[in-house]
């Protein structure tokens, strides 16, 4: 087994991404059906004889299925959204670990979308295309794991709202897996969230061109999406790394500010492969999930989850700040659940996930090292 | 005299704004010329035989000339936005100073603005008015002075923008008052408020009915103005604000949450009373404004400035944090200058200057009673 210690130069050749077809369709928390409905996932390493190495990542709103490893080298500009972690020798080590991910419904990355055809329309679901709720997320993985013949994971990881969608997990199948990972996450965006997701949806469905959701006939991306992102980018970064990234720099010799330039390239970047009605259905699914509305306080919540538990947060993480793990760690330790928070200083804000690996590998490392496999599952 | 212990009970009435015009018109630092032009101002008290107890307050983006009483009972509905502060027995009291305030050259109350009808061309300036600096503010007032016959302030007081537009007065005329007061300012607005303020003009110039600037024969106001105006009111609110007073909740038995429902009141409202040209010039041109850029230090930006100095800071306040008022302050002290730095601890964020004035107005209170009126000034 190749140890952490020794950095990896072999990069990691992902699978293509696979696609699960349920014929009867998907049907959504709120009642709406879609059918037929896709299921675009990847899946990462080798399933073990015992089918008990397990890992499901949850992804957050602007990813995907493709976690980690390029494609081919060609094909790829950037490895994985998680590949710093995940990978031969990495913090969730595929030389132990099957890693699988599956596109959230309502993401625009293969698993069917508002942007994806309605045969019997014959034209993109658009405005049609229902408002997902986290419990969709979390239960089409579910559908998937069942297909794949997982009856049990070893762990569900994610940050940010693939770490609500863990929570979710382990509120909803608290029997499923043995443990969770989470960062940047609890189990609710605070107000301060909220009012920055609501703002930037305003811009969306504001735009003239958003024509209430239906508006796959005009080619160009959305304005309103491009300003949205750079409201969201904002909630992601802290202000020291603002400062220290930009500050008050002008671009060049121009009176422009270093922050619009790069502001104006990630909005226009990122409209160009996000679809305006995914932004807003993912988002707002975020916002909506509240386990404490849902089940009267958090530690019934997680009454019956009882799995050991990563908790990990960023000191100037102002999405998701440190107080609101501890709500989450506090219910789990009420219950008796076995709970471990790791406090990271870190300057990179809510993205630290996705930025510090040499931050957050060791605590996950630790974890997943501590943990022995479960013997419980019997070939099928 | 009234003691401030004692609370008043006679509200002030306010005399009806004065307009001074330019006929010759006003310069602007880049150049253009706007002739005639329009100083909208507001004065309150009286001037003494000696002239020596006149105070200039400088507003801040959305305020106006209009800083403290009613016109009538009947015509305002709320009174001037530092009424709390300035008035027979306040903070500032009346029965010893005499206040001016006038409206700031961009703004849309009065003085001639981008809404106002360009008569050679019998429409209203729109897209051609100027881009106005902070320092068309100040020199803006010292013209409305001169001709007032008001040759020394006794001070300059203001928050926010209006304080930076206190610490320009410092810079470009460091003879001509006493004492200074700023509130909730620094000498540059750090990168986290240009980002916001930049996101909220992107989205006033992406509304369709914007037009570059010239919509002024549309008579509904812009969504994008509405939106943008919810972008700055989170600037102004602390985390700690939002969560005491909205958190999660929702709007009685709707799902919409109640923050949202309070910036669709609060963006309409405002959107309806003031002009989106004028708001982003006014905004644009606080970003645009530091004084260290452009002195090379502060400490040489302060150079001549020797007046004593009341800087107030609010620690929840994240669009002029503490430190930032601290860098004003050791380039002040290390210049020699009498600086008093208030640091207050309150949950209203930037936003105190305006709500808390029980704890505001002590420390300008002991401010100003700690100043002899100058004598220097003779009778003209």
């Amino acid at each position: 087994m190749r140890s952490f210690a020794v950095p990896m130069q072999i990069s990691l050749i992902a699978a293509p991404p696979k696609d699960l077809l349920l014929d009867d369709g998907f049907r959504f928390m709120h009642g709406q059906t879609i059918a037929p409905f896709t299921i675009r996932y990847e899946t990462f390493g080798e399933l073990n004889a015992e089918r008990s190495n397990a890992i499901l990542v949850c992804h957050a709103l602007s990813a995907n299925a493709h976690v980690a490893g390029k494609y081919t080298d060609a094909e790829d500009e950037r490895p994985g959204w998680w590949d710093g972690l995940i990978g031969y020798g990495k913090g969730i080590d595929l030389d132990k670990y099957f890693v699988i991910c599956a596109n959230i419904p309502g993401s625009c990355y293969g698993t069917t979308a508002p942007s994806s055809i309605d045969a019997t329309a014959g034209k993109p679901y658009g405005s049609r295309y229902p408002w997902p709720a986290i419990e969709d997320m979390v239960h089409s993985q579910k559908i998937l794991l069942d297909r794949l013949g997982i009856e049990h994971l070893h762990a569900i990881a994610g940050g940010s709202l693939g770490g609500m969608q863990v929570l979710m997990w382990a509120a909803c199948y608290p029997e499923f897996m043995d443990s969770i990972i989470t960062m940047a996450a609890g189990a609710a965006v605070p107000v301060q969230g909220i009012a920055w997701h609501i703002i930037g949806r305003k811009m969306i469905e504001s735009d003239a061109r958003f024509n209430g959701g239906d508006y796959y006939d005009h080619p160009e991306p959305l304005r309103g999406l491009q300003v949205a992102r750079m409201v969201g980018h904002m909630t992601y970064l802290s202000a020291r790394a603002l400062q220290s990234k930009f500050g008050r720099r002008r671009r060049g010799a121009t009176r422009q500010f270093e922050i619009d330039s790069y502001f104006e390239y990630q909005g226009r970047k990122f409209a160009a492969q996000y679809d305006a009605n995914s932004y807003i259905r993912v988002q707002a699914a975020m916002d909506e999930m509240d386990l404490e509305e849902q089940h009267g306080s958090l530690q019934a919540a997680f009454a019956k989850w009882r799995g050991r538990t990563l908790l990990v947060s960023f000191d100037t993480d102002w999405l998701f700040p440190v107080v609101e793990v501890e709500r989450v760690e506090n219910a789990m330790v009420a219950n008796g659940t076995p709970v471990h928070h790791e406090r990271i200083a870190s300057p990179n804000g809510h993205d630290t996930f996705l930025i510090d690996y040499d931050l957050i590998t060791p605590a996950v490392t630790d974890f997943l090292s501590d943990v022995s496999l479960p013997a419980r599952l019997e070939l099928p």
